[in-house]
């Protein structure tokens, strides 16, 4: 028997129920199925919990989009082997201890990490790679301003730009990791300390109208990333959906009177594109990634878990552990 | 004594006027004097005539974005001599037979070019490099869109974006400059043909609802950029409201469910970044761009110019000439 994460209803941190079942005995051609060591927690899963995610499943359901472990069947026609440590994607359904996966969702964890590491990869990186690689077209020069800079994403994204010879500017509330990036070389910020320097690409993760003044930090020909709603989380009901309703809309004339550029990323979405997965994929090994720190929690230990996503006490990247 | 066409209200064809002036004796440092041999005629000067255009100067005011000529002066600090063959950009004044421009508003024309043909790049150049290299960030690859193909606009973002080895689909209403780009290998379609194939990037002039309807035609990651409003133009009064009140709102929510990145362009608005003009002016020769199809005019005909132009006879680029 397995066991598996169920979130059965929108709900507090204790919500989440664990049960043992019976994972599928035949498996698909071009599928593997992987023993999980560590599954990932992330920001849209405490989203989900809430009720406050809208390409949530219906419940009840299985979270979690990522996960570690080592390959214990391949279906036919696969170019896996048994006993292969991977990482993988899972579209939904990656809190459990097994999962059954199409094979092109999962790399193979280079010598580099460990289990345990492998779990804090696969979503920050997709996330930074889609939005810095494909939708910013990030360069060689640009400045980036990353208002989310010592969350797992944060940590991604800048490691994959300074790979490309871009300058990241950094934003964190907490004074303490400020202090810390600061004394690793980085430029780091507080968010009020964010004068009127202009930037080419800003990666907004909170929403609202922190968009519309990311948008006046925008160089001509700069692009503004929007990638959740951050600030809707841990807020009283009316201000989350203050929050939600606030996200602006922009008028292409002020666009192109401005000469700026908006998008939006919704890492779910790209699970019906597999070549640009797979690309991204590949691509991962080349930017030679120092995995972020991590925060272990038990499995069963699902809301202590999000609860410390949630009270931002994490810097890095924050796992379960299904082994131990 | 030089020689300008003055636009002195909003009007039909025959509302510009021709009059002499004095251009002013003095140079200011790192300005230079140039004799106009021909000025391009460009769409954005027919909305300007129409009273469509916001970006105007108050009337009366002298038109024109682009002129070619022969420096007969130079200012101090200069690097540029007399007698050097250039293209300049114009932030307005353009329709003049002599005209005073900072130095690094032009380039010289290499030996590839005519003076004719001097007069017919520069805006289309630095409207395609700002879209496509800037804005846009083309790579090899991409699938692009261009509803304004047959045009100068489109003629020049073609070739560079062939340099870069992007794919082109052309949009036209003319069979016949359909077929004449057909048999040149072009990829060219009229408008109706198009069916749902999916671009990375689409460059849209026309505005309005055609906007939305390019939306729907991008894949994830794709790039709507929207450069004027010519669904406005050579309609009833009733209908150019309509277009400008219909170019659309974008939700940030929409483009992050979508994976997608609208932006705007307005070429004048460089002009305030003197640092991105002069990179994208010293990018041309990269290009080895084929300069367009020449329509002249004698600069006293600028109303059949223009009226050649908004009945959209013209194949590539309109030019004045001021020397004949």
């Amino acid at each position: 028997m397995a066991q598996r994460l169920i979130l059965p209803k929108s709900g507090d941190y204790k919500v989440f129920r664990m049960e043992e079942f019976s994972p599928d005995k035949e498996l698909k051609n071009n599928h593997i199925r992987v023993e999980v060591h560590y599954s990932g927690v992330n920001f849209a899963d405490c989203l989900m919990r809430k009720g406050l995610y809208q390409d949530s499943p219906s419940y009840p359901f299985v979270p979690g989009y990522e996960i570690s472990g080592i390959i214990t069947e391949v279906g036919s026609n696969s170019r896996w082997k048994v006993g292969q440590r991977v990482m993988a994607g899972t579209y939904f359904g990656g809190y459990a201890s097994e999962v059954i996966i199409p094979e092109d969702h999962a790399i193979e964890l280079n010598s580099k990490y460990s289990l345990e590491q492998g779990a804090s990869l696969i979503v920050s990186y997709l996330t930074s790679y889609m939005a810095f690689i494909e939708q910013g077209r990030a360069r060689e020069g640009d400045q980036i301003l990353i208002d989310c800079r010592t969350g797992s994403l944060g940590i991604m994204s800048s490691q994959i730009l300074e790979k490309i010879g871009a300058r990241v500017t950094g934003l964190t509330s907490s004074p303490n990791k400020k202090n810390s990036l600061q004394n690793m070389g980085k430029e780091i910020l507080l968010h009020e300390e964010l004068k009127d320097q202009k930037f080419d690409i800003i990666l907004n993760s909170r929403g609202g109208i922190s968009l519309k003044k990311d948008f006046k930090r925008l160089k001509p020909n700069g692009h503004l990333i929007s990638i959740g709603i951050s600030d809707a989380l841990g807020k009283s009901f009316f201000k989350k959906w203050k929050t939600l309703l606030s996200m602006p809309w922009f008028w292409i004339v002020k666009l192109i009177n401005e000469n700026k550029k908006v998008s939006g990323l919704n890492l779910l979405r790209f699970f019906d594109y597999p070549d640009l997965l797979q690309k991204a994929l590949q691509n991962f090994d080349r930017f030679d990634i120092d995995a972020p720190p991590l925060s272990v929690f038990k499995a069963r230990e699902i809301g202590e878990a999000q609860e410390f996503i949630e009270n931002r006490k994490s810097s890095g990247k924050v796992i379960l552990s299904w082994r131990d």
